[in-house]
C-alpha cells in the first residue's frame, strides 16, 4: 500500500490575514480535501505539529471528520513539515489509516512572532543557559551554526546572499507569495545586521496563513481528481548532538541533517541525489540551504556556497530550489508550504516550473532535528 | 519484526517530589533501560505525550541518547498511555527505529493540577462554549457521560463505588501505592459530591512521578535481560463525535471506545475479549471503567455497573481490573502507569498477580479519544 499525496491546499498569505488560525486550517483543509476530491469525512487519520494551536479534535468538530484512528504531532517547528509527511506514509503503508491528514495554521505576523526575543517569565530548560548570554531568538542561535560554516569552509556573506536572490526571483514568479520585490546582492549586503553573521535578507519572512495536505493508498488515489505524488522515503533525525541550543552540543555542524540523510537515501529504493529534478529546502536562514545541499548529498560538502554562487539552485540551474520562493519570499508556514510546491512541481503545475521534474526531494538541515521527504511523479 | 516490551521504570509515587520533572524522567527512563539491560545511547525513537513538559532532545541532552529517527507526540492526556505504545509498535514493525522509549513525568499533586479548574485567562476554543455553564474542570466534564450511563442503563452510584473499593484492595497489595487505607461503600457514599453524580471517591488521585516503557524488536528482545512482553495490537479513536466537549457531541455515549474496540479486535489475531485473563482500564472517573468493560466486549453492554458490583473485577473475579490500584489509589500517571502493570502481571511479578497471567488488554474509554493496546507474555 504506497503512500501517495493526492491534495494539497492554502489560504492567502499575508502580514494580516484578520481571521482565526481555526478558520485559517479550515480553509486550507477543505481546499486540500476539495483538489482531491474527497470529503471530510474521508479523512482517518490527523498528523500535526505541535507548534499548531488548533488540534484534531477541534477540526473534527468543526469539519465532520471521520473516525479517527491514528492521532499525532511532531515538534520542534519548521522540520515537522517533512516530517509529518513520513509518518503519514509509515501510518498508511501500515494498513492502520486510509486518509491521513496534515495542516499548519498560523498567524505567525499579526500574531505571535516565532522570530522574536523571549523576554517575558522566567528562563526554563535549556533557555535558561542561552538566553543569560543573549541567544534571545532564533536568529541568535542559529547564527553560531552559519559562523561555524563560514569558519570551517571559506563560506561568506555573499554566498548567504545568492540564496536570498534566488528565493525572490522565484517568488516573482509566483503570485501567491508575500515579497515579490526584487532584491540585487547590494541589498543583501546592505540589509543591516540582526544577529552576526546573518543580516535581515538572511532572515525569513512573517507571514499569516495555511497549509495543507492529504495523503491516501495509492489504490484509493487510483479514483480520485489528480495524478498522485508517491512518497517513496521519509525520515527525521536528532543526532546525537542535543538539540539547538549550542552550549549543550558536541558539535556546530548540523550533524543531525547528515544522520537524515543517511536514513533517507538508505528506504529511497534506489533513486541517488543526482536523481533529484527539483529541491524544497526549509530555508529560515539561509545558511542551512548551504549546509542541507551538502548533507543531503546535493553538491559536494563544503561547496555548498560555491554551488548556490554560481546559480544553481536557480531555475534554469543545475538544480533549482525553492521554486515557490521560500520561507524567506513566498511565506513561513514551516516547512510544510515547501512539501506543496514539490507537489506542484511534480504535477507540473508551478509558476516557476523545471520541465519533466518527476523526483522532488523537500528536505531540512536544521539544528535540533533535521527531515525529508522524497517524492516522486506517479507513473 | 515483532514490537515486544522489553523495559518497564518507574520513579516513587508521591505527593510532593521534591525534584524537576526532568530529574522523575530520566529516573524512570534510566530504570527502564536498566530493566531490559540497553543503554541510553540504544533508544533510536521517542514517542511521548504532547502534555509532558519535558521534550525528547532535552533529554537526549542529559541522558545521552543515539540519534533518534522517530520523534511523535500523542494529544488528550490519559488515553495517550496506550497510544504511545500502540504507535512504538507501528515505528519498529515498518523498520524506522529499533529501540523506542515512552514515558510520562508530572509533578501533578505538588505543580500544576489537572483536576483543578480552568479559572485564569479567557476561555479559548471549546472552553468558550463550556466554563460559562460551569464545565470548569475535568470533573464537571465527565460527570455529564456518566449521568448518561445511569439513565440509559440503570447504573447506580453504588456500582461506581465498587470499582472504588475495588482499585484500592488492589492498591493495598502494592507498596508503590499513594493511597492504601481500606475504603467501604459507606465510605464511598459518604464522601462529598464534587460534580453530580461523581462523588469524591469517584475521581482519581493527583501525584508526582514518572513512568517510562521500552520497546525493542523480537529479535534484539531475546538477548535482553526480561522475558519479553509482545505487542499483538494497539488502536486510537476519536470516533465521530467531537472531543470531549458535551456541548458539540452528538452523543454522550463515548463511542470512541467502541470505535477503538472494532480495531484493536480487527487487528487482534484472532485473540477475542474472552481471552483476556487482566484487564488495566484508565480510570480517572470511575464511571469510564464500567463504559470501558463494555465497549471493548469484557462484559455486555449496559451490564457493567452489575458486573463491578458482582466482584468481577477483583483480583480473584473473572477479571481483575487495574491490579496496581490504578489511577484510584496507586498514582495518576496518566495511563503509562497501566501499561507497565499489565507488563508486570505478563511477567508474573505483579503484587496482586493473576495466576498464569497471559494476555492483557490496558484500554481507555474516554471522551474525547480513546485508546487501547492487547499484549501476550512471549512464549
Amino acid at each position: 500500500m504506497t503512500a501517495t499525496i493526492v491534495g494539497i491546499g492554502q489560504t492567502e498569505y499575508s502580514k494580516h490575514s484578520g481571521r482565526t488560525e481555526l478558520s485559517l486550517a479550515a480553509e486550507a483543509i477543505l481546499g486540500a480535501l476539495g483538489d482531491a476530491g474527497l470529503r471530510p469525512g474521508d479523512v482517518d487519520a490527523v498528523i500535526r505539529y505541535d507548534w499548531d494551536n488548533i488540534d484534531e479534535l477541534t477540526l473534527g468538530t468543526h469539519l465532520g471528520f471521520g473516525n479517527l484512528r491514528w492521532m499525532s504531532q511532531v515538534g520542534d517547528g519548521g522540520p515537522a513539515g517533512n516530517a509529518v509527511i513520513a509518518q503519514a506514509k509509515a501510518v498508511i503503508e501500515a494498513g492502520l489509516a486510509e486518509t491521513v491528514l496534515c495542516y499548519r495554521a498560523l498567524n505567525g505576523r499579526s500574531g505571535e512572532r516565532i522570530g522574536q526575543g523571549d523576554e517575558g517569565g522566567p528562563a526554563r530548560g535549556a533557555e535558561a543557559f542561552q538566553i543569560p548570554w543573549g541567544m534571545v531568538a532564533p536568529v541568535t542561535q542559529f547564527g553560531q551554526f552559519a559562523r561555524r560554516h563560514m569558519v570551517r569552509y571559506g563560506t561568506t556573506s555573499e554566498q548567504f546572499g545568492a540564496v536570498a536572490i534566488a528565493m525572490r526571483r522565484h517568488a516573482m514568479q509566483n503570485p501567491a507569495a508575500v515579497m515579490r520585490k526584487p532584491i540585487t546582492l547590494e541589498d543583501h549586503q546592505n540589509s543591516r545586521m540582526i544577529a552576526d553573521p546573518l543580516r535581515l535578507l538572511d532572515c525569513c519572512i512573517e507571514t499569516d496563513g495555511a497549509c495543507a495536505v492529504v495523503i491516501t493508498t495509492a489504490d484509493r488515489a487510483r479514483d480520485l481528481a489528480r495524478r498522485p505524488v508517491e512518497i517513496v522515503a521519509g525520515a527525521q533525525a536528532s543526532g546525537p548532538g542535543g538539540g539547538a541550543a549550542a552550549v549543550f552540543r558536541t558539535d556546530l555542524d548540523v550533524s543531525e541533517a547528515v544522520h537524515c540523510a543517511n536514513d533517507l537515501w538508505s528506504r529511497a529504493g534506489g533513486i541517488t541525489p543526482s536523481d533529484i529534478d527539483v529541491a524544497m529546502v526549509y530555508d529560515h536562514f539561509t545558511p542551512f540551504v548551504i549546509i542541507a545541499l551538502e548533507s543531503f548529498g546535493l553538491c559536494p560538502t563544503g561547496e555548498g556556497g560555491r554551488f548556490v554562487e554560481d546559480g544553481n539552485i536557480e531555475l534554469g540551474g543545475s538544480l533549482p530550489v525553492n521554486t515557490h520562493g521560500g520561507n524567506h519570499s513566498e511565506a513561513y508556514l514551516q516547512g510544510l508550504s515547501h512539501v506543496i510546491e514539490a507537489v506542484r512541481q511534480l504535477r507540473g503545475d508551478s509558476t516557476a516550473q523545471v520541465n519533466g521534474a518527476e523526483t522532488a526531494l523537500s528536505c531540512s538541515a536544521t539544528a535540533g532535528t533535521s527531515s525529508a521527504v522524497l517524492l516522486r511523479r506517479s507513473r
